[in-house]
């Protein structure tokens, strides 16, 4: 597997095109495979049309890194986008559809005003029946709070490791270490949640190839699996049942259980999510994800996770897939872990209607 | 292979979520298949998010449709976005990664000032190097001419074919017969492509489930290539490569060539593209397209085409596949051929950055 990333942050000068292509270049450098090889381009993209109004961006992108005359199609799975796409990519290749493809993952989000940006991510909701997304995480933390006791405290500790997590990744959005007088302190969002319990709004973009004789990093199992939009649908909105499923399926596929995995990287759009996610992927039993964050007996989001290392929606899949290579081959100079031999990545659409589930190995 | 349509039309009082869910459920009842038996659900929508305001269709859509638990993604692609949904489900199921699938195509258009309309429609272009569409194929209109000598007669005779052939099909949006005097003296959208040399604005959606086990009609071979979308990218704007990539590919797969084709279903965006099609799809002479499809040696969108079936663009490529299986299955009432064991679909992308062309023949 080729990787390549560019930076994520607040690039007021340059487009997503070039973000894309930049990222998709470094991939296929890292693999050493020209554009001429790669038999498929997958784009995963949530806005792009909104936010930069460009679409039909999978050809536009391709063709400018080299690739044409082969399938270039986007997947959009809202912040889940480029986790599809690359859960589509991997079949392709695990099935032999293609050798060698490239899986990409892109967003452009700044630039806009704040209330444009709350009201595209909306989107990723139910428009008609869900509010904004802080809105949404700030009733599931409501509702966790309730049933299992979790406290502002548990969400800060999450905010103040991911920021120290994040503050020695030199690809990082936010490098900025906070305490948890600080993250108590926050300005209070939608409440319980507070700035520090909201992932960035960022630009930026990564990208693999996936080929189907490549060495070292392996895919030992990905699952993707959807749920209803509207939390009004939910039967019960303090579980997110896709994640569960997903990694059931994709632990299955590897042939490990939740013991196995050596560290991971989750989807923290909100602090709450992080300990949703755990909890879901049987690192501890429901409900006490609060506690088992606060002692982390696994590294979770040693990249900084969304919180600190950015969120820009399209780009987050690929980039945990691409962070979870980097800590297998030992390649994360600073931020690099002791024990790296089986890492996963959760990637999450909204409030659950979409999740993939991605587990690695070092390989050979 | 299981079908359901909804009409094409403007539906004032219909949503993109009910337009689509009608068209997946006539699918699943067509191929007497259970919603808990799809194991993935592919969406092709170009601009939900900008027609509707909603975003994360695929999961939104399936939930309402009784799938949840499987894969659900959206595939944008313009134009092509369900041609290119399509040629993923396909190869999933041909190599064995599902036995049974969905593939929905979905627009709603209607409903929206027709500046704005135009302007969504033109995020399938390069936005910074190109016009509008009607601009777009209007050069390439002016060029054909040039090179060819393809006249405006040329034009307005698949316009009135296109229209006499959708007035006989109960699912068309405009069922309405033209004279030639009328379409040759249509109002000049961009010269010299007139009000009946463009397809319309429409709502519908189009839904298929494949299934590896299925009787009855076969995808023999089907293909997507891609190409730069700027128009001052390509070499020569009077071809589009795209669609002679992906027919080739697709007549190798199905062990045809042109002459083997009984009928086909074009993109006719415009009647200019209509003569593109034919002559990049092999059945005349590159330039020849205007007198071949005067003389019509093979009918060529007899559902009515874009033109007059209407062109809810995300819905575009899974009806096509739709009405070419409707009339290998002899239930094309009104509208059936005589000949028609094997039948072409051509599913285009903005101004060729996307091209999927499918051959479907009768089966067992």
């Amino acid at each position: 597997m080729g990787i390549g990333k560019t930076r994520f942050g607040a690039f007021a000068d340059r487009d997503l095109r070039s973000l894309a292509v930049e990222s998709v270049q470094n991939a296929l450098s890292d693999a050493g495979i020209a554009p001429a090889a790669v038999e498929a381009f997958y784009l995963g993209n949530f806005a792009g049309p909104s936010f930069t109004g460009q679409s039909h961006l999978a050809p536009y992108v391709a063709a400018a890194a080299g690739i044409t005359g082969v399938p270039a199609t986007r997947y959009e799975a809202a912040c889940a986008s480029s986790g599809a796409a690359f859960h589509a990519a991997w079949q392709a290749v695990a099935h032999g559809i293609y050798e060698t493809v490239v899986v990409c993952g892109v967003e452009k989000m700044t630039g806009q005003p704040t209330a444009r940006v709350a009201e595209i991510l909306a989107m990723a909701g139910d428009v008609a029946a869900d509010g904004t997304f802080p809105e949404i995480f700030a009733a599931i933390a409501r509702r966790h709070m309730e049933l299992y006791g979790t406290t502002r405290e548990h969400l800060a500790h999450i905010a103040v490791k991911n920021h120290a997590n994040g503050a020695t990744n030199p690809y990082a959005h936010l490098r900025k270490i906070i305490t948890l007088e600080q993250a108590l302190a926050g300005k209070v969002i939608a409440e319980p949640l507070t700035l520090y319990d909201c992932s960035l709004v960022s630009d930026g973009a990564a990208a693999v190839v996936l080929s189907a004789s490549a060495k070292g990093v392996q895919v030992l199992g990905c699952a993707q699996t959807s749920d209803h939009v509207a939390l009004r649908d939910k039967p019960e909105i303090s579980h997110l049942p896709s994640i569960k499923s997903a990694a059931q399926k994709a632990y299955a596929m590897a042939r490990v259980s939740p013991k196995d995995i050596d560290f991971a990287e989750v989807h923290d759009c909100f602090t709450i999510a992080e300990i949703l996610a755990v909890e879901e992927l049987g690192f501890c039993k429901k409900g006490e994800g609060g506690p088992w964050s606060q002692s982390q007996p696994i590294p979770i989001n040693r990249s900084g996770g969304l919180k600190s290392k950015g969120h820009p929606v399209g780009a987050t899949g690929v980039a945990q897939i691409a962070d979870v290579t980097l800590q297998l081959r030992r390649q994360a100079t600073g931020w690099q872990l002791e024990k790296a031999d089986i890492g996963l990545a959760q990637n999450l659409g909204g409030s659950g209607a979409t999740s993939v589930v991605t587990i690695l190995g070092k390989g050979n």
